[in-house]
């Protein structure tokens, strides 16, 4: 059992507390007995698991936890990524492509970005695509709102041009209503951050610009989460017809 | 300018930042310049307004603050409460229906009931109404997830059986979409706990029970506030015929 708080596992757990630290080792830290079952349910294995009071003191446990509550267990994982939809598969085949996807551009809160995750888990049959300055989908706050759906569905990195499809632009200036869209499948759907929308950068690389309807009296925009959830629910109904 | 942490007004947003504290004085804190612009916007005064260096020493006004970041700008507001929609306003005559409206049941993350306060204020006519055990949505989080939309639409409180019109329940487990629903206003979209989903206690105060259809293979439940904007968009949409 550790007792010390300078042993070698429990530093490897706190240097995964950073972006840095995590996108050096290629791992990541999950905290919370649901998660490490959400990770076995998906097949996937720990690379390290201490649990509080058989492999560590639960003191220390608590230490190096990022929960207020501390924890009964924390487990390391290899960090996953899937091949972008519709690009090239280590292998030089295409990838399968995916009849609906979501591209995150400049999506900063790592709440938002784990809640994407686990929406398009539940709506679409593609992963969520990180373009530039998105929060880091495995740190600690997006994997526990991702709800354990970085293990069943892991998010691509990739740029928007790379990607195939019908790429429709969540635009709360838009004129054209998402309910409005018959699409065929493949649909990317690009959501932005959220104050400043989506930036004009990619505006070119959209094929469409569409808008949820709001009430003229109500606020400016969506949560990010909740636009990209509606807008998906929306698409993924309207393409059922074209199954 | 104040320059002491001992100064009553400091005193008064610390109490603040506990339930306690802001259900004893009715009172709540909001932080930064484009909350308190939001409260404007919507005709809402504050009780008191602190701006660093000029009301109040930079450092002294960051160590009050909830934001890791510190704040230029700390407000006291009243806290305001909607009559429930359906119900007997103060003046004893009926209170105006609202055609859609959000009811939560044990929604304890405060940024979800925030968000949920925001994502309503954007997609119905009625208010967010509160039944037992919610996170209080004058929480620091809860303000600032709610984008400032707890000033142009306060929320509710109110049990389920004291609203009118149908009463829709959002439960993962029914047979019945949420899309194929056609109704008359007024509805009401309940929403319960995310884990729990919908508890039993609440069931039978509800006309239907309907869910947002989810791929066989993705996770078992999608974020509440995720949800709730989903449903009251689809019930928004589909009402707007019967306008």
């Amino acid at each position: 059992m550790i007792t010390s708080a300078h042993n070698e596992k429990l530093k490897r757990i706190r240097r995964l507390r950073s972006r840095r630290g995590r996108e050096r080792s290629g791992e990541f830290v999950v905290e919370g007995e649901d998660l490490v079952e959400a990770a076995a349910s998906a097949g996937v294995e720990p690379e390290l698991v201490l649990v509080a009071g058989i492999d560590v003191d639960a003191a220390l446990l608590d230490e190096v936890s990022t929960l207020g509550s501390g924890t009964r267990v924390i487990a390391v994982y290899r960090q996953r990524w899937s091949p972008a939809p519709g690009g090239q598969a280590a292998s030089g085949a295409p990838e399968a492509v995916a009849r609906l996807c979501v591209y995150l551009h400049g999506v900063g809160d790592p709440g938002n970005v784990g809640t994407i995750i686990r929406s398009a888990h539940a709506l679409c049959d593609g992963p969520v695509v990180l373009g530039p300055r998105c929060a880091d989908p495995y740190s600690p706050k997006a994997v526990r709102a991702s709800m354990g759906s970085v293990f069943a569905r892991p998010p691509a990195h990739a740029a928007l041009a790379d990607l195939g499809g019908t790429k429709v632009a969540l635009d709360a200036g838009a004129e054209l209503e998402i309910g409005a869209l018959e699409l065929e499948p493949p649909v990317v759907v690009c959501v932005g951050a959220e104050r400043s929308g989506l930036p004009a950068e990619i505006q070119p690389g959209a094929d469409l610009r569409a808008t949820i309807p709001m009430r003229p009296d109500g606020p400016e925009s969506l949560n990010a989460a909740v636009a990209a959830a509606v807008a998906i629910h929306e698409l993924a109904n309207r393409m059922a017809g074209h199954a």
